[in-house]
């Protein structure tokens, strides 16, 4: 399975955006790609205050681009994030994952909204304009199951321990960290959650832009299931390749049965009914 | 909070383990200490057909050495773990917890046994001898509640969340990693616990033991609520000491609320009955 991630600087217009990433998915694309991945928010500079004026509704416009990237060069596309306005005027933080003839696989509402206040580093309230979503997406492939969530839903080990009950081989995270929290956490969290759960992952993030109002930590990667780091990349514009098995995820599985080993006898990750 | 961790090789008798863990207790408590940690199965070579050979009964002399320790220096101790014989003749991979007069706070029994086959790295089966233990282990003490585990229970994250239910505020490994599973997951897993949980940790290891039968990987650990680390040693023998403030906890809870963003109205990691 060939899959690259778009990492990618974001500006101040949807069509520059959408523009930047046509041409970026077409580079990647310039050798055999089965899966590719943009990062969160592409479209829409990081800030709380743009996501209800960048929304769009599934279906419009930016919708359709980005169907017709994926039919375009019969890709699998996690088309990164996007803010989707709904029929009630809500806006979540979405990511639309499409097949390779443009048609949509599912979409993944991010379910943990970034809220924090590290005194003298940085503020953000994501719920001051966006909602949050309340499913777990899965989405199914010829190669196998692929989870799909966004960010801040990495640090939340219940949300994959429920991908991986649906079946989730590998995880794709569009994300964009901090510089603060890239610097302590991003790697570690990809390792972890990778070989925990025995999943492939691919984090993809916007480049880093030093005169953007939101500072991108970066660093789109790709970790096996035993939490190695396939690819890496630094803090600018460029695409990451990788290939990887997802085969590989069952002997991981056999060898080292942490997943076999979780006592389901003692506790349980439940999802409740709403 | 004063804390030191003992890092201990393991020798062949268990009256020259007792004596060596009482001498390095006496030498970390040569400046006040409130909290010391020995390793996980300090007093016995790490080969699952010892741990029948070397298990004795809580209360036993064994018990009672160590609830010394405890008493003498006024100190809380968690006492690495040993392998623990009961009424029926099963033999648990077990942690005593004493308070500062010697009283047994609390024991945790090893809830996740350590079965794996790497081919051509390791291979260990604990189950072969050892008997898992039911229970989450959470004491109470002057400073705060305190979680127990033991080394492979680490990788998984259900076991923490019903720690930091029950009011853990700092969680104590007691662990051996082998030097595969150490170089590739140590650091990352204590960070990532201690982030995700917003606990301290401290992970204490035994020394690497290049003649005996099993290779550890050494480095114990004292790890922040935000996943930094205090302080952390190599693989010979030796005595960490580190200054922790439970207090902190409640700041970082309040900064970066990882906590309370769980949606425990989607999901929940829930204790079974049994």
């Amino acid at each position: 399975m060939e899959v690259a991630v778009v990492q990618m600087k974001t500006e101040n217009s949807i069509e520059e955006n959408l523009r930047k990433a046509e041409r970026m998915v077409e580079e990647a694309c310039a050798t055999k790609k089965d899966l590719v991945v943009l990062p969160e928010m592409f479209l829409c500079p990081y800030e709380a205050q743009n996501f209800p004026k960048f929304a769009t509704k599934e279906g419009d416009y930016v919708f359709h681009r980005l169907s017709n990237m994926a039919k375009q060069h019969q890709i699998y596309l996690v088309a990164g994030s996007v803010p989707e306005l709904d029929e009630e005027g809500k806006v979540y933080n979405t990511s639309y994952v499409f097949d390779r003839t443009g048609a949509m696989l599912g979409k993944h509402r991010k379910v943990h909204l970034f809220d924090i206040n590290m005194v003298g580093k940085h503020c953000f309230r994501e719920s001051d304009t966006l909602t949050a979503g309340d499913d777990i997406t899965v989405v199914d492939t010829e190669f196998g199951k692929i989870g799909v969530c966004i960010c801040y839903d990495i640090r939340f080990p219940e949300l994959f321990r429920l991908m991986v009950e649906q079946g989730a081989k590998l995880i794709v995270v569009p994300a964009c960290f901090t510089l603060t929290t890239g610097e302590a956490h991003w790697d570690i969290f990809f390792r972890v959650r990778s070989t925990e759960n025995q999943v492939f992952m691919i984090g993809a993030a916007g480049a880093l832009d030093e005169n953007g109002p939101f500072q991108s930590y970066g660093h789109s990667l790709v970790v096996s299931p035993f939490g190695d780091i396939l690819g890496e990349m630094q803090q600018e514009e460029g695409i990451l390749s990788a290939t990887i098995e997802l085969k590989e995820v069952e002997k991981v599985r056999e060898e080292n049965p942490f997943l076999q080993h979780r006592r389901l006898d003692l506790y349980e990750v439940r999802k409740k009914d709403r």
